[in-house]
């Protein structure tokens, strides 16, 4: 049944092209709206990505590809979004469509800093559409890897468990396992967080210290993810699984993610705008974690972040990185 | 008080020389006996240890050095054992000195093959050592970073939570933080544990496996790992801290350690025999391999232990390391 819908992915970073590459293991038609008229010419000519993953090659009538972000949504039943947070506020201005009856899948790995609200929510409230209708994917999965075809794990997330196990089919490959959650608030958080935890991380591997350190961070990094999701969204998990704690370590063990390069250039003292300079690649960890601060600033009584707290205080209150994480060495255990 | 009593390490490896490290932060004087003739007249004339961390200068009049187990059992209050799981018993054949009333701590990494038992468990059975006066030290805690003083982080677990404070201010310093806990059986096979998980880590790597799927690997680790250690002892405890998860990683993560190392070697294709003729050092993991399955054939009911159970299926079944990890690869999520 699911093989009758018709898919679209929005997007042409590297995690929108590993999507559009896994779906197109499945499905005879794969729509894929981009904005960059450039990059559509590019991969009408050449057969794949000029800028992100650009050694996987595409079977041109396999794809439906569209600048119009309009006439991608008329086409699909199911939206995958993977646009960049910063960016899709935004692209989503220009949705003029109704889609009220489309299921929408977030791939987005962030808040929406415009609104401080996770995509799901943000479709619920302003596109009124149905949270049984609303799904996440979460890794833990570079793109990179799914370039390669390595044997990659990733976890979709819909109150109606029925439509994740659909969308999980037409992911799933000989490379690529899957499994449903009915998280889909804890599964967006923690795709949102982990690249906070990466930036710190970065920030650690920056200022000198060593694997040993690195491991306290990242179990205490697990705990304080486990109270901020308790505290947005209390059900029961096990935030162990692949999708909270393998995302996290895949995320903040990568030399490559650049939420951690991110982080190592500011450890080694460039300040945050060099570093943002520097880099041509978006770091969503930048703005989750003002969204992160800001939704906790928000709650009557405050959860314990000390590693959200010192990024935020290095990102945002310009507080020396070196001074804030040995304040921060002495809350970890 | 803990400052006038003796403490003494028993062992000459890498681990056994950062704690003998540690306690010169503290401690005017700090017993050390290691087999080796050779180091300990090496120790005296170079002020360092031959073999391991060598980059450490000792001051020879901290240091009560000595060849004989005995000797150094008599002098000492606190006995710090940090010898290979696999050569402890036939050490401990040497000892005739009542150490009854003693402290015993075990920074051992494995279980004694030759018994199937933990060390506390062994000296509270062997020695009629109390187990309020048994004491365990994890990490997560690479020597070679403890050698380069960058900041680490140690957990002892003692029944008797002033012991175990006691031995934590004798290992605290500018550059090693300490907690306690209770948990004396947790943590032990934690630490045993963590070096099979390794050894999968290590096989995968060699097999092709890519950074997505050691998150996975690792994340379904981390749940195994608390089945077993609730199977084993229940209680109360967040597996998720430093030193039951953090431990894990930081073994697991590294290409350092000696475990994931060997599990490298025969993830490429060396036998298990020839990998270990490779290695001049002794893999705990494969002692502990075979320990950990046999704990759990004695078990009535079993646990699931798919990573376990798959490690020991090579390097003991003789099985085809690729072969078994596509199985397990089906079992993980």
């Amino acid at each position: 049944m699911s093989q009758q819908l018709k898919y679209a992915v929005f997007g042409s970073g590297s995690w929108a092209t590993a999507i559009v590459k896994m779906l197109c293991e499945n499905l005879d038609e794969v729509g894929w709206y981009m904005r960059s008229v450039y990059t559509k010419e590019h991969l009408l000519k050449e057969q794949h990505n000029p800028s992100y993953l650009s050694s996987v090659e595409f079977h041109l009538e396999q794809l439906k590809l569209s600048n119009d972000i309009n006439e991608m949504a008329e086409y699909a039943d199911v939206l995958i979004f993977v646009v960049p947070s910063a960016f899709i506020h935004s692209e989503l201005q220009k949705l003029t469509v109704d889609i009220t009856n489309k299921t929408v899948v977030s791939a987005v790995k962030g808040i929406l800093p415009e609104t401080g609200m996770l995509l799901g929510e943000y479709f619920h409230d302003s596109y009124k559409i149905p949270f049984e209708n609303i799904a996440v994917i979460a890794g833990p999965c570079h793109a990179e890897e799914v370039a390669l075809e390595r044997l990659s794990y990733l976890t979709i997330s819909c109150a109606d468990q029925k439509k994740a196990q659909a969308i999980a089919d037409v992911l799933s490959s000989d490379y690529i396992k899957t499994k449903t959650s009915d998280d889909v608030i804890g599964t967006e958080y923690a795709v949102m967080l982990k690249n906070i935890y990466a930036i710190a991380a970065g920030i650690a591997h920056g200022l000198g210290y060593g694997d040993n350190f690195q491991s306290v961070l990242m179990s205490n990094a697990i705990r304080e993810m486990k109270r901020f999701i308790k505290k947005m969204h209390k059900m029961k998990r096990n935030i162990n699984n692949s999708a909270y704690l393998g995302d996290l370590l895949v995320t903040g063990y990568s030399t490559f993610s650049r939420n951690r390069l991110f982080g190592n250039m500011i450890g080694k003292g460039y300040t945050v705008k060099s570093a943002q300079m520097e880099m041509s690649m978006v770091a969503e960890g930048y703005y989750a974690t003002k969204s992160a601060h800001i939704l906790n600033e928000k709650n009557k009584k405050k959860t314990r972040l000390p590693i959200i707290e010192a990024v935020y205080d290095v990102l945002y209150e310009g507080k020396d990185a070196k001074k804030v994480f040995q304040k921060l060495t002495d809350k970890l255990d």
